[in-house]
């Protein structure tokens, strides 16, 4: 077994990045030919065919199997929430985190429904980020704590891995790093997360629009540092780390994938083992994937979180996969055409 | 029990309307009072609490559960194949059946991954309806046998029922139906079905014309008979049973919602309790669902029929009630807003 993945400074992300696996593109060739012969028109089952041959590029083989999900949800608490910009208190983080552990959550209703094991990891959560208008959110070393202990979270004999994540003012969060990395307004990123009414809206517009202003010379990873908190930077280290292991990611909604765009600003390679579970409802994850490149799987209007899109799309990736290893090609079912 | 749902006449259809069981509306207020106070922001699983909803008042349950859940796949070959407009020889729809009683199709795998029991119902495949550019495709009397038998095939019992269909030329069919019901030109229904090419594509939109134009007197489920295959016809009668049975049902693609869609124009309301599983990318199918006003639940660029879309929409509807029944409500879970 390889060493654990761990980052001992947040500029090793461009250093590790042309060590990882790539993609194999013999497996995904001969997923790809097998589709052309099973029995349907070829094509014919659209994005599933494309995640058969997905899943074989990553997990290296022509007729992959998910027997191992795993589900990673991780919370944090964000010092911008002195800002107002919220609906709800920040001790719902950790009510949330409680009810996860109970099993009374969405996110563990779709684990089990679509087999995956979920495993909660609250990262320090009575000790929030600071206030990012006022100062850097965490430190390099705070940071880079956060991403090893993303990475440390990644079962590496998993098949495929799921993320979400808990943490009251982090689609205020996630509005700041998209913002930073791409550009535009804050009004093109920001929306109601759990439910912000107007005022709270216009804090949380001016807060965005403050923090990103305040950490504008801070590049890539460092914008991670000033401007994420712990569960987006655990996020980008279990992305790195199911990289380093072979193992393909579902993202979930707006936070998930804008947590994970700092590495996008690293190298857009990156991200190349990642599929979108769903678009979230919150307006700015519209715009990040096209900003991205992705195209997510499921469009049904939810945008709670915690790994729920991904989760739901989990059901998607599992199917694609039945088809693909479970139909008889034409000639073993005696078929004309083919 | 009830006596199995049987038409004697087509116009016996509109007469029936009426004694259908209706939606509930007092269990689906249930369902939606306790979406709003499960562990998230109110309406934050978006369509998921749509469907909650929508299984809630069909099955006059405030928490309705998918114990049973039906699969049906109709086959049935057609005289039109004569003007050349396919691109498998008809001896394949057989070979298909055979496949699916084999369990080595994509509906096979979908079924078994979302837990729905299928039945395959192969309908005088060696009797191919008429030609419709030169005759009704079908009599009453064959077509009421056609419904009939679809009917007949719905168990009572089930909680949801997926349906699905096979039939080489049926894509010209269902463009034919829908051209006959919504208007426009034969060009805005017909697409390539399971891989027409140029040639057969043209012969495809000249054979649609020229059907739709011959029948043109024909309203309501007379256009079924006059245009439509025994797998159309029994697709409706299967939707008439789950009706009459308050068996909400979950629709696949172009040829199968075309096949419903002589219902729609009988009463629009008969098709209330129908969820239709994709887009399928068979350009039709966006613009009859504009034209019935449903919304798919997923967009995956398939373009399979045999009920693929609807048996894998199946694990987002289980999904959804999974989350309906299984998660805590904010004060089971002690959470401070709610």
């Amino acid at each position: 077994m390889n060493l654990p993945f761990r980052l001992t400074t947040l500029a090793d992300v461009r250093a590790r990045a042309g060590s990882f696996p790539v993609f194999d593109e013999a497996a995904a060739a001969a997923a790809r030919a097998r589709q052309d012969v099973l029995t349907k028109p070829p094509g014919s089952l659209g994005r599933l065919e494309e995640i058969a041959a997905f899943m074989a590029g990553w997990r290296r083989s022509a007729r992959p199997a998910i027997e191992r999900a795993q589900a990673l949800v991780f919370a944090g608490n964000h010092g911008v929430c002195a800002q107002g910009v919220n609906a709800f208190p920040q001790a719902v983080t950790a009510q949330m985190v409680a009810n996860f552990e109970a099993g009374g959550a969405a996110i563990n209703q779709l684990c089990r429904a679509n087999g995956a094991t979920l495993a909660v990891h609250a990262l320090d959560l009575d000790r929030p980020t600071r206030d990012f208008t006022a100062a850097a959110a965490m430190t390099e070393a705070e940071c880079l704590e956060a991403l090893n202990r993303g990475a440390a979270a990644v079962d590496p004999a998993a098949d495929i891995l799921v993320l979400g994540e808990m943490g009251i003012g982090n689609s205020t969060v996630a509005a700041a790093l998209s913002l930073a990395l791409f550009g535009g307004e804050a009004d093109d990123w920001v929306g109601r997360g759990a439910g912000a009414d107007d005022a709270a809206l216009a804090r949380k517009r001016a807060a965005v629009a403050a923090g990103v202003a305040r950490h504008r010379d801070a590049a890539a990873l460092d914008v991670l540092a000033a401007l994420g908190g712990r569960e987006q930077a655990a996020i980008c280290g279990a992305v790195l780390a199911a990289r380093a292991e072979g193992v393909p990611v579902l993202l979930d909604g707006f936070i998930c994938t804008a947590s994970a765009a700092p590495l996008h600003a690293v190298d857009p390679g990156l991200l190349d083992h990642c599929l979108v579970g769903h678009v979230s409802a919150e307006p700015g994850h519209r715009r990040l994937l096209d900003a991205l490149g992705k195209r997510p799987l499921l469009d049904l209007d939810m945008r709670l979180g915690e790994g729920t899109g991904a989760a739901l799309a989990l059901g998607v990736v599992r199917a694609a996969l039945a088809c693909h290893d479970g139909m008889s090609t034409f000639a073993e079912a005696g078929i004309s055409a083919g």
